[in-house]
C-alpha cells in the first residue's frame, strides 16, 4: 500500500490545562490557538480546536483533537483525529526546552476525519487520510497528511 | 429513580462556524468563550470548549460537547457529553431572535462525564450526571445538572 | 426533573473473554447471548451484542454495550450505551457467587441511545434515555430504562 | 511515509440486520462469526465481533468495527476500528452476487486500534495501524494491515 501526500497541517498550542490523572490516564488540555492547511487541494486558516491527550503508563499519548479549519475560498472544514504519540527522550526533550524534532524522532500518527457540506471539498468526505507527525518549537505540532495513492 | 439537583452550567457561545450538511448530518461548530458552574459541590468557571452539533432530517440536534472546567479552589475537571436538543418551534424561535426558553420548553438533555485527577473531585469520576438543558438569551446555554438519589 | 419508566432491558451474557490490563484500563468482554425488552411501547428481544468493559483502578467498571433489539412487530432497534457500574463489595459477591444484586446495591447508571429507520418507532431516535441497571442470578444483567417525564 | 504489512485480517460475517434508516444515515448491522488473523508477529482466530455499517447519501458506508482476537498462544487482543468503504459499482456487484473484489477495487480503509495485557504483545497498544480492505466470497472481509516502516 502506497501513500501520497495530500498536505501539511501545522497547529499552535496553548497553554496545558492539567486535567490531572483520572479513570483512564492522565489528561491534559491544549486549546488550539491557530494554524494552516498548506497542499495541492487543500489550503487555508486553523481557525480554533483542542487536543484532549490522554498519557498512559505505557509512555505513549493517545492523541484525540478536533479543530476547525477555513480554506482559502471559504469553505469550512471540521477535522478530528484520534492517534498516538511515543513520548521517548527526544520528544520529552523537545517538550521541555522547547525545541521540535523531525518525522522520523518518533512514532506519532493519527487518522484524520474530515467532514464538510461545501460542494467543492465534498472528496474530503470520502477520503482516509493518515497524519505522520512532529513537534516543531514554540509549542506548535505539524503533521503530514497522506492519503491512499 | 430520582434524581437530585448536583449543579447549574451556564455556558457563552461564539458565533456559530458553518460546516454544513455532510455525510451525518448538517454539522455546526460553536466555541465556548467562558461561563461558570454553581453548586453546593462544584463551583467554578468554564474556561473553554466547543460544542459539535449534529442536526438531523429529524429536527433534532445532537449535542456533542467538551469543555475545560477551573473550580474555585483550583481544581481542573474535564466535561464531555453528547445528548438530544430537539428544534421545536419555540427554540427557533428564541435562536432567531436571541431570547431564551423554560426547561420544560424543550426536550433538551444530556449525559455529562465528568473527568478530572484532583483528590478532592475525586467523586466526578464516578458518578452518573444527566443534564437538562435550556437556551438563554444572548447565546447562552444553562444545564440543570443532576445525579441519582 | 422526574423521569417516568419507558422498559425493562434483560441480557444474558457469555462468559467473559479478558482483554487483560491495557493501556487505559483492564478490559474484559462478554458477548450478549440474547435477552427481552418489556414495557408499553417497547416489547421485544435482544438478538445479539456485546459489553466492553473497561475496570479502572478507583472500582469502578466503564460500561461501553451495543446491542441489535427486534420488536415484537419486527423493528430492529440498535441500542448502544455508557455508564458506569460501581464494583463495590456487594456487586464483587455476587459476581463471585453468580448471585443477583438490587437496584440500590450500587451506582450502576447508562445512557441508551436507540437508532432506528422504523417509521412506528422513529421516536427512539429523538428521545433520551437513562438505564438504572442491577446484576441478575445466572450472569444476566436487567435495566429499569426511564425517559424525561 | 513509508508502510509496511504487519498481518492480514479475514472475517466471516453473519446475515445483516437492517435497523434501516436513521438519523444519521442507514444503519446495518453485520454479526461476525470468526475469521483468522495471519503475519509475522500476529496469529489467531477472531472470535467474534461485529461491524455495525453506516451508510451515506453520498455512497460511502462508514465502517464500525469491534472484535476479539486470540492468539495461537493464548493472548487475547480487542480490535477496534472506523473507517470507509466505497460503495461503487463493482462493489454493488459483489455485495449482490456473493462474489470478492481486489483491493484496488474500491477506496476501503480503516484505522485499528488493538489493545491488550498481554506482556507478548505490549507492542499492538502503541503501535498505529493502517487496514486497506476488499470483499471476499461467502460475506468475508479481508484486511491487509500496515504499520509505519
Amino acid at each position: 500500500m502506497q501513500l501520497v501526500e495530500e498536505c501539511i497541517i501545522r497547529a499552535s498550542l496553548h497553554e496545558p490545562q492539567p486535567v490531572g490523572a483520572g479513570p483512564i490516564g492522565t489528561r491534559v488540555h491544549y486549546g488550539i490557538s491557530g494554524g494552516v492547511v498548506e497542499g495541492e487541494r487543500l489550503n487555508g486558516a486553523v481557525l480554533s480546536g483542542g487536543e484532549w491527550a490522554l498519557i498512559g503508563p505505557d509512555g505513549c499519548l493517545r492523541v484525540d483533537v478536533r479543530m476547525q479549519v477555513q480554506t482559502h475560498d471559504d469553505a469550512h472544514i471540521y477535522i478530528q483525529y484520534v492517534g498516538l504519540l511515543e513520548l521517548n527522550e527526544t520528544v520529552q526533550n523537545a517538550l521541555e526546552n522547547g525545541t521540535g524534532t523531525e518525522f522520523d524522532d518518533q512514532h506519532f500518527y493519527t487518522n484524520p476525519r474530515m467532514e464538510t457540506g461545501d460542494e467543492r471539498y465534498r472528496w474530503v468526505n470520502t477520503t482516509f487520510f493518515v497524519g505522520e507527525g512532529r513537534l516543531l518549537p514554540n509549542s506548535q505540532v505539524e503533521y503530514r497528511v497522506w492519503r491512499p495513492a
